[in-house]
């Protein structure tokens, strides 16, 4: 730290992203990531936005806004396309909490929420999930905070229903509530569904987990225009070229091959639910994910000690270091036969 | 506007970028764009990129700091990178200015400096450029503020020599001192050399102009070890996967095809001499520009009206509605036969 840093961020512990060792080739079931290369359009227009680079990125994002207002239904005005969803929730945080409105989110919930409240420095009040780790809706209830909850919820995977967001939603109208769907296409239902309906809801999504996008980073958002339009205030303010050239045309080419993308999340699905069955039979307590990610503890094993054998063999997963889920571990649910490998390796472990 | 919209920023005025119109092809001098496409090392890499978005971007940007590392004789613990360098002047902001700190600069200087002070919610001085738009060095000794000065300025293109940067640095030892030095390449001595000198200075470089990169969004900075570290504190806890694959690829390709790069910017100094000369012949007064764009007033057509009369005849150049720079014009220096074209427009206008 130098002597000049703001005394405003001198206590500001930064997130910590899930570790990328160059020291060997591990089988990487540690940050979420797809084990499906993206689209072939994706890739392509991708390729062709190359060349053109000398160019700045147009800021309005036109062309993906167009192809997102056709795809999802809803006019441009209400959709907003950002350098990975981690900046579209960071521009939340600075546009809806304050010295007069808090954040509240989950105890267990993305490491995010606490990094950006304290950059934003707004006072945050993390809400206890229940012991089986589902989030009891009626503690969210008219709490006057602007709310923050990831649906699917990471990294435990338990979603909520349509109907228990919308308890959330309806009863706090005079706050903004956030919901990070980054999970959402492997099997819950999207809140997108309210957007037209409450004017204090957000709906945050990513390119990076189900569009195959995580390394081209980009994020995308839905709410009434009047909540849209605060966000681009800050977005112009911030960095009005923020999409690059090339992860526009990414996003394009992604959203335009809906098939592509429906088909690895089948797969996806197919591929947690044989895992999932496979750690129970090796005596695992896996969560009900609704996720790209499993999160499981084993009472022969403690969670760090298991991370570390599995890192030994080959194979990153994540481990967080935590009260409450110290002894979990999530798992990233990649390709078939990596899978098969984590099992396999599991069983030589126990 | 929402009514959710926190009171901090509902005074906020974005950034407006150079219009980007999309209802004809126009000679585009708006922008400061460079005329050349990247370097084919940087378009073949990132597209060589493309093929792997499944995965997230290196955090750490290691492959490209340490070629940066090798190219500038500073270690990697000197350098940081970003997405665009508005990114890496938003994180000094944060980082080095507050209530204790604000902010000081010319008063006509990057549009964006203002913006950047309100949305971190500090005061900020303009300090009045004299009458030739040069600066005062003597304006910044010893003023006890976190200072901008953009090397060469923009708009007008006047650029310091490093004694008076010098200057401004050693007589702020407790305060932090940014030279942006985005257009630094087209032949002005860069600060860099002072970077182990001093501990209170930071110097932002981008890959937008010299390096035909605007639309892949790439930033960086060189700054004592200390300095670099709380920048990269306010990067962790914003989006530490800020730069994306294949900016992260197109980058190192630019970096690496030296040759290509000093003969674009040997090509511009070259194009921007002749435009100058022939801006001058044509009545213009024209400032001494060391940057790829070219700052001019006619006594005989306003600034406004010369912008309004080039665009309908097919040239966009920009024209800020200021104080004190009504009557000018910035002008991109593009390619040779561009500005053949906007000197023959502009004969027929005058």
């Amino acid at each position: 730290m130098s002597r000049f840093f703001s005394e405003k961020y001198r206590l500001l512990v930064p997130y910590v992203p899930g570790e990328q060792p160059q020291d060997r080739n591990y089988v990487k079931l540690n940050t979420n990531e797809s084990p499906f290369p993206p689209s072939p359009f994706a890739q392509n227009f991708a390729r062709r936005a190359a060349g053109d680079l000398q160019l700045y990125s147009d800021p309005d994002c036109k062309a993906l806004k167009s192809l997102a207002s056709e795809k999802f239904g809803f006019p441009e005005d209400q959709i907003i396309f950002t350098n990975s969803s981690d900046e579209l929730l960071n521009f939340a945080f600075m546009a809806f909490c304050d010295g007069k409105t808090p954040a509240a989110f989950p105890d267990v919930t993305y490491g995010f929420y606490p990094v950006f409240s304290k950059l934003c420095g707004v006072d945050y009040t993390e809400i206890p999930l229940k012991n089986d780790f589902t989030i009891n809706v009626n503690d969210y209830v008219g709490i006057k905070k602007t709310i923050f909850i990831a649906n699917p919820n990471a990294p435990t995977g338990l979603s909520l229903p349509l109907s228990e967001i919308e308890k959330i939603v309806s009863s706090n109208r005079d706050n903004v509530v956030v919901i990070d769907e980054a999970y959402v296409d492997y099997g819950t239902e999207s809140a997108i569904k309210l957007v037209n309906k409450y004017d204090n809801l957000l709906v945050c999504r990513t390119f990076s987990k189900s569009r195959s996008l995580a390394g081209a980073r980009l994020g995308f958002g839905f709410a009434c225009k009047e909540l849209i339009s605060d966000l681009e205030t800050i977005r112009y303010s911030t960095n009005p070229y923020n999409v690059n050239r090339m992860t526009m045309a990414a996003g394009i080419g992604a959203l335009y091959d809906e098939e592509y993308f429906e088909n690895n999340c089948k797969e996806i699905i197919k591929t947690r639910e044989y895992t999932k069955k496979e750690l129970e039979r090796l005596g695992f307590f896996v969560t009900d994910s609704a996720a790209n990610f499993l999160f499981a503890s084993h009472d022969k094993i403690g969670g760090k000690e298991l991370y570390l054998k599995l890192k030994e063999k080959g194979i990153l997963i994540r481990h967080f270091d935590l009260p409450r889920i110290e002894n979990f571990n999530r798992i990233t649910v990649g390709a078939k036969e990596d899978m098969a490998f984590l099992i396999k390796t599991l069983e030589e472990i126990l």
